[in-house]
C-alpha cells in the first residue's frame, strides 16, 4: 500500500478547527483538507502584497510567509518550512514523502482546536475576499491524457460509428504534450481563439472559433522527478504524485477538427487551459481510495502499468460537476446552472499511478510542478457528459438552459464553473473548490 | 524589410579576429558569427566551473561572466551586459531587437583585429577542449512543427499512396507541442526507449524500440514573447526570433505507430531531443536572408500568414547534413560517414516567421527562450532524406556503410551528427556547429 494512502490522525472526522467556517457543513476546506495554493493580498488602500503560499482554511488563507516560520518541530521539517516560506512549492514537493506527510500532520496540529500555536497565526489569516489566487506554481511540461473511456467512446462514435475505441485505447494509456505557458488559473478570463476553420470548397479561412468548448479534467502535479532514462516503475509511481486539482481543457472544436491530422491537436488546445487554485494532497485524499475495477472483458494491463496496490486502493472518488452561467443569466441575477454530474474514477481506464508509469517507460524525466491532466470525464451517460460536444451531440441539437436560452457550443459572456468534492463514509467530504473561466471575445482584425 | 534582415559592419568579410583559429578558411566560428551558448569550464586539477554564457569565437569561448562587465558603451546597453554576464540568456532574449543589434556590433569590434580591448578580454578566452557545453537556457514549451513538405510526401507516401499529403499540409502549418524536460545539448547519450509494440495478435508488448530513428532539423529560439490572447502579426514576427540551432528529433518508429492515433506522438518522441549548444542569432544570418518561394500551383497562404518582407527575406540558406558513426567505425578509428545532404528552407514550406505568426494566431502566447523545431528538413531525392525511415524505405531496404555494415534503423553504440553551414556569395560562411548523441542500449528488466 503506498504511503500517501495511509490513514493519520490528520483525517480524523471529529477534528475541529479554531477557524469556525472551517466547522461549516459541507465547507470546501476543513482542517481535514489543508490544500495548497498561492495568492496575492489586496490592501485596502490599493496596494498588493508579493504572492505567497498559503493553506486553505475555511473561508481564510494561512499565509505560509509568516507562518510557516512559527511551525517550529522536527529539524528535519527545516527544509520545507523554509521553502514554504519563500513560496518555493516546487522546491517544497520535491520532498520525500514522509516530509510531506510530517507537514501535513504540522499544519493540521496548528489549526485545530486546542492549538497553542492559535494566538501566534490568527495574524496570519487571510480572508479569501481579500486574496486573489494566482498560479501554483511555474509549470514545466504539461501532459494531457485521454483517460475518460466513455468520453473517448461518445467522441468516437460521433467520428467513426463502427470504430469508437480504436484498438490501442485498452493498452496505451493515451495522451499528448499541451501547451504550459497558457495554463492559467481560474477566474483568468479566456479569449476565444481565431483560427483556420474549413469552408465548404476546402479552402480554409481564418476567423473565430464557432464551436468553443469545455472539457472537464483533474488535473495532477507531479511531486519528485526521474531522471533522464530512468523509468518510475509501478511501485514507486505514487510517492512521485503530489496533489490534484480541477482542470477545463477549452477546446475549439472547428480549429481541432481541420489541424489535428496527422500530429494531435495544436492551436484548438493551447490558447488556454484554466486550473483551480488550490492543489488537494495526496495525503488529504487518503480517505477516498478506491479499489480500482476493470470490466470482466478488459484485458489486464502490461505488467508494468499493473501493481497490487493499484488495483486495491489505485482510484480516488471525486464526484464532479459542470455548470454554466450566460451572460444573461448574469444580468438577471441567476445562479449558473448545473449541466451535468459524473464521478471520478469510474469515468476513466487508468489510473494517475498508471499515468505516471505510462510517461516515464521511455525514459521521459518527469520534473517537479510538472502538470497531468486526465482527459475529459465523462459518465456512461448523456446527461454525465464531461463537454459540450457530448451534450449537444457533435453541436446537432441544442439544449435549452433553465432561462430559456439554448446552447450548443459556448457563446462570448459564457462562463464555465467546474466542482469537485470527496465523499467517503465516515469522514468528513472536502472539496477540489472550483475552477472558472469566462469566455471573451475573439480579437478583431486579425 | 525586418531589422533581424539588416547587413552592418558586422557583416564585412574583411574582418578578422586577433583569436587567430576564429580566422581559418571555413572555421565554424569566425567573428562575422558570434554565437551564443553556455558553458561549464574543466580545470586541470579537477574542478569545474559553474556554467557561465559565453560567444564561440574560433576554437575559444570568450567567458561573458567576466568578459560581458569589460565591454563598457553606451549606457543603454548595461543592462544586456548584466544579463549576460549573470548567465541570464532569457533574460537578454527579452531585449529589444535593437539592442540585441548593438551587442552583436559591440562583441564584433571588441573580439577583431585592432580591438582595445584585446589584452582585457584574452584572459577570458576558454579553449573549447576544456570547456562542456550545457543547455544554453531552460526551454519552457517546445512546438515541433512539420515544415519539411518533401520529409511529409515521403512519409505520407508509406502510409497512404493514395494521398501522401493530407489536405490541411498547404493551408495550416501543422506542428504539436513537444516535450521539454528531455530536451539535451549535444554529446548527451540517448538511452533507447522501452515502449509498447504491437505484435501480430493485436496485443502489444513492452520492449526496446526496434525502430530508432532521428530526425534533421532546425530549431529556433524565441526572443520577446506575447501576453496571451495577442496574437503577433507577420510584420511583427521576426523580432520575436532569437536565433537557430540543430535539432535531433530522435524518433522510435514502431512505438509511435502503435501509440499515435487519436492524439499524435507522444512516447515515441518525448524520450530526448538534442540540440546543438551555440545559438546563431538572426542578426548574424542576415547575410543569408533569402526570398521565399512558392511553386506556382501552391494555394497563396491566408493573410495572417503572408507579409511581403517575408516572401522577399523570409527564408534562410542553410546546407545541412548528417553523418553516422557505429561503434565498429569508432573503433577502427574511422570519421562518421556522411548519409545525406539537403538544404534549407527548399526543403520548407513554411519560414519561422510564418510559424511564429501561426502558434500566436489563436492567442496563445510565447516565452522568451521557448524551442521550434522545423520538422524534419529532407531535400527531394531519396539521398536527401533527413530521416533513416526515408533512407531505409520504411526499414525495407537496408543500406550500406563504408565499412560494409548494414542499417535500416539505429543501433546501440550508433553517433548521429548533424551539422549545418550558411554561406551567401561574397560573405565570410558561418556554422551552427553540430549536434551529436550516441545511442544507449535501453534499460533491462523494466
Amino acid at each position: 500500500m503506498p504511503a500517501a494512502n495511509t490513514l493519520d490522525e490528520t483525517h480524523d472526522p471529529a477534528l475541529r478547527s479554531w477557524v469556525d467556517s472551517a466547522n461549516l457543513p459541507e465547507a470546501d476546506f476543513p482542517v481535514q483538507n489543508l490544500p495548497f495554493g498561492r495568492f496575492i493580498r489586496a490592501y485596502p488602500e490599493g496596494a498588493a502584497s508579493a504572492p505567497a503560499l498559503g493553506v486553505a482554511i475555511g473561508d481564510h488563507i494561512l499565509d505560509l510567509s509568516a507562518a510557516a516560520p512559527l511551525m517550529g518541530g522536527a529539524r528535519l521539517l527545516n527544509t520545507a518550512w523554509s521553502q514554504l516560506a519563500a513560496g518555493d512549492l516546487k522546491g517544497y514537493m520535491q520532498s520525500a514523502p514522509a516530509i510531506r506527510r510530517a507537514v501535513r500532520v504540522a499544519l493540521s496540529r496548528a489549526l485545530r482546536v486546542g492549538s497553542e500555536l492559535a494566538d501566534n497565526l490568527r495574524p496570519h489569516l487571510v480572508p479569501m475576499a481579500q486574496a486573489a489566487m494566482v498560479m501554483p506554481c511555474a509549470i514545466g511540461d504539461y501532459t494531457d491524457f485521454y483517460t475518460g473511456i466513455h468520453h473517448a467512446r461518445a467522441v468516437g462514435q460521433l467520428f467513426r460509428p463502427d470504430q469508437p475505441l480504436l484498438p490501442n485505447y485498452k493498452w496505451v494509456p493515451i495522451g499528448y504534450h499541451g501547451r504550459s505557458s497558457s495554463i492559467v488559473v481560474s477566474d483568468t478570463p479566456v479569449v476565444r481563439p481565431n483560427g483556420q476553420k474549413p469552408v465548404s470548397d476546402g479552402i480554409p479561412v481564418l476567423g473565430p472559433s464557432q464551436r468553443l468548448d469545455y472539457e472537464l479534467e483533474l488535473g495532477a502535479f507531479v511531486a519528485q522527478g526521474n531522471p533522464q532514462g530512468q523509468p518510475v516503475t509501478m511501485a514507486q509511481a505514487e510517492q512521485h504524485l503530489f496533489g490534484v486539482c480541477l482542470l477545463n481543457d477549452w477546446s475549439a472544436r472547428d480549429l481541432q477538427a481541420w489541424e489535428y491530422q496527422p500530429l494531435g491537436p495544436f492551436l484548438a488546445k493551447n490558447f488556454a487551459t484554466s486550473i483551480s487554485p488550490w492543489i488537494v494532497t495526496m495525503e488529504a485524499l487518503a480517505p477516498f481510495r478506491r479499489p480500482f475495477v476493470r470490466d470482466p472483458g478488459d484485458p489486464s494491463p502490461l505488467p508494468y502499468l499493473h501493481s497490487q496496490s493499484n488495483s486495491d486502493a489505485g482510484a480516488i472518488a471525486v464526484d464532479l460537476t459542470v455548470s454554466l452561467q450566460t451572460e444573461a443569466m448574469r444580468s438577471d441575477g441567476l445562479a449558473p446552472a448545473e449541466l451535468s454530474q459524473s464521478e471520478y474514477p469510474s469515468s476513466a481506464y487508468w489510473t494517475l499511478a498508471q499515468l505516471v508509469a505510462h510517461h516515464t517507460v521511455g525514459g521521459c524525466n518527469l520534473q517537479s510542478g510538472d502538470l497531468f491532466g486526465t482527459g475529459t470525464l465523462s459518465g456512461p451517460s448523456a446527461q454525465q457528459a464531461g463537454s459540450l460536444l457530448e451534450l449537444s451531440q457533435g453541436g446537432r441539437v441544442p439544449f435549452t438552459l433553465p432561462n430559456g436560452e439554448q446552447r450548443s457550443f459556448l457563446q462570448d459572456g459564457d462562463s464555465v464553473v467546474m466542482q469537485g468534492r470527496c465523499r467517503a463514509s465516515g469522514f468528513v467530504s472536502i472539496s477540489l473548490g472550483q475552477v472558472r473561466g469566462t469566455v471573451q471575445a475573439a480579437p478583431a482584425g486579425v
